[in-house]
């Protein structure tokens, strides 16, 4: 799917993409496993989704984000079959009166850059080779969508017992506080369709060819295995950060959010040394002592060291030896503007955003 | 606007239905005060709506319920300009792909008997004489509606900052369950409508001419003032249970509602006599020791002994002197499928119900 206006996606280039999205997912946006399984039960080992450049579509057409939204840690025990897809997508279609014409990630992850795939499938749509974030952020509002003045809603949720809700909020942090509120109610976790874009504000605010670099990561992931980790920070200009050991994990689910910290003890080249990240479904903070690693917008992203696997923060435990990628953000999350909805501060954290 | 097909309804006799309503609201239903001052500042002194009988209307007909949700503590601080109201009716019809034909109440009470005329009157639309109470009940599967399995869903809700949701749930318990925590997000009350019903299913469910008992019931109060207590229970087959003065009052708000027991030191015939009532929005249950003087879904109200109106559980005081009124509620609520949603055991009391 490299280098092509119009590629076919299967479930062998879906693990790819799964693989590739989890490293991206900063530790959230969901387990590729998990996304595997479900892409897979969708599409079998015949079918296939189209994955096409933005510019391929017109101006007016309805793009539909499709995410999961909640704790990671709930989302791995709420499992959707994919059934209410088909009825989120219709909610939003009658919402807004005009039929969708591609799918669209919200953000990358092992399931948030595989979902919209099941989306696709089951509307037998197209999806478009991009996202909203990069990566993965905790909150809806953190799009680069909302540095474009779009409004999240209409929205939709639907929860896996057929449950749904539509929002029309006065702005985007009031469609994060309801919506978050509902998928607490629901369970943790829900399926969501938000951010309702056309192609021509697609083209001017995605974060193009994430799909094709999520599907490029996880072929590098494959080839290197253990290695992955300076290889992928060697292709990406990342930083590897360190190497360690989990020796404590902190974590608690609050507020619909999995929220923590991770002390990781150094091996091989950084023996003798202690880090510490800090996480709200992503991580947020890797800090050496006083200093600062990488910090919020860019990626910091755990890799088992023995699979060169990504480690979401739900999954991360005692013992666990692991690599730690630093990676930068989109310049787009660099400006002043955008670190005010995505930056250190934004979360409480009491430093400036220093680019890795 | 008695005996008549369609009667014309103006500030005046809303003032009737305000004060009767929140009679048959036990408790609940919202402040009368408040359901005039909104009223009169959307009719002022020359507007009116037409009250119909639901045999007027076309088997298919799309009768819409409004109402206010939330804790009655709260609505009394956010008071509505209404302008919300045309906004959530054309969410609904949106949704549902129809025209409304008449507007209805679905519970009685201070504010939920007059909110509905806003409605009307804004929207240029009839409202239908009954209710799916008789009454008001705190959560919103305690309908008429849903003993003829009718669904709660298409809901749409929206806060008087412009927030707008709609639901489509799996049942009625999970309507509640979702539109409460949203309540609560939005501050603790919200205008929804919900059960949008055809004619033909009010023709079998709804309980009907509501709104010319609350305005018969207004006209009483009006004549008798201080002794309307006696009066009432003599017109309408009901109990003076009690004269005493406000003892102790202990209040919470949990969870959208606000929930509490009254104690009440006996006066005049009742003297060295004491009853505690408890509620949850409305009146549940007036005992005496291990008596059981009146319990739900039977009507409690508690009347100003000076005045004769209705004292709503967000403004019962210590040292107010009362009249306790205990109505029967409307037959439809004695049957054993009936109990099982409104009566003591749902809301965890131990006791069978004992009709007044």
């Amino acid at each position: 799917m490299i280098n092509s206006a119009v590629t076919k996606v299967d479930s062998e280039a879906l693990k790819f993409i799964a693989d590739g999205g989890a490293i991206l997912g900063s530790g959230g946006g969901g387990d590729p496993y998990v996304g595997r399984l479900m892409t897979q039960q969708v599409l079998g080992n015949e079918g296939f989704v189209s994955v096409i450049d933005v510019d391929e579509l017109p101006d007016d057409a309805l793009i539909l984000p499709i995410a999961m939204m909640g704790a990671p840690t709930v989302m791995l025990e709420k499992f959707s079959s994919g059934e209410e897809i088909p009825k989120l997508v219709s909610m939003m279609e009658r919402f807004m009166g005009k039929k969708v014409a591609a799918i669209l990630c919200i953000e990358a992850g092992g399931l948030n850059s595989t979902i919209p795939f099941i989306a696709a499938s089951k509307m037998n749509l197209p999806i478009v080779d991009g996202d909203a974030m990069g990566r993965a952020f905790p909150e809806l509002q953190m799009v680069t969508f909302t540095l474009g003045g779009i409004q999240a809603t209409p929205m939709a949720m639907m929860d896996e017992k057929g449950n749904g809700a539509t929002f029309d909020t006065m702005n985007n942090s009031w469609a994060e506080k309801l919506a978050r509120a509902l998928t607490i109610e629901m369970g943790g976790a829900a399926m969501v369709s938000l951010y309702p874009v056309t192609a021509k504000q697609c083209r001017d605010y995605l974060i193009r060819s994430s799909l094709t670099k999520a599907h490029r990561i996880g072929q590098i992931m494959a080839d290197q295995g253990a290695n992955a980790c300076s290889a992928l920070a060697e292709e990406f200009n990342g930083v590897h950060l360190f190497q360690g050991r989990v020796r404590d994990v902190e974590r608690v689910s609050e507020g619909g959010f999995a929220r923590g910290t991770v002390k990781l003890e150094g091996l091989g080249d950084f023996i003798n040394r202690e880090i510490v990240l800090s996480f709200q479904n992503e991580f947020l903070v890797a800090r050496e002592g006083d200093a600062i690693l990488a910090t919020t917008p860019d990626l910091i992203t755990l890799m088992d060291a023995f699979t060169g696997e990504a480690v979401t923060t739900e999954l991360v435990k005692y013992g666990l030896p692991v690599n730690v990628l630093g990676l930068p953000c989109d310049p787009i999350w660099r400006s002043e503007e955008a670190l005010k909805i995505v930056g250190p501060r934004y979360f409480k954290l009491d430093y400036d955003y220093k680019p890795i």
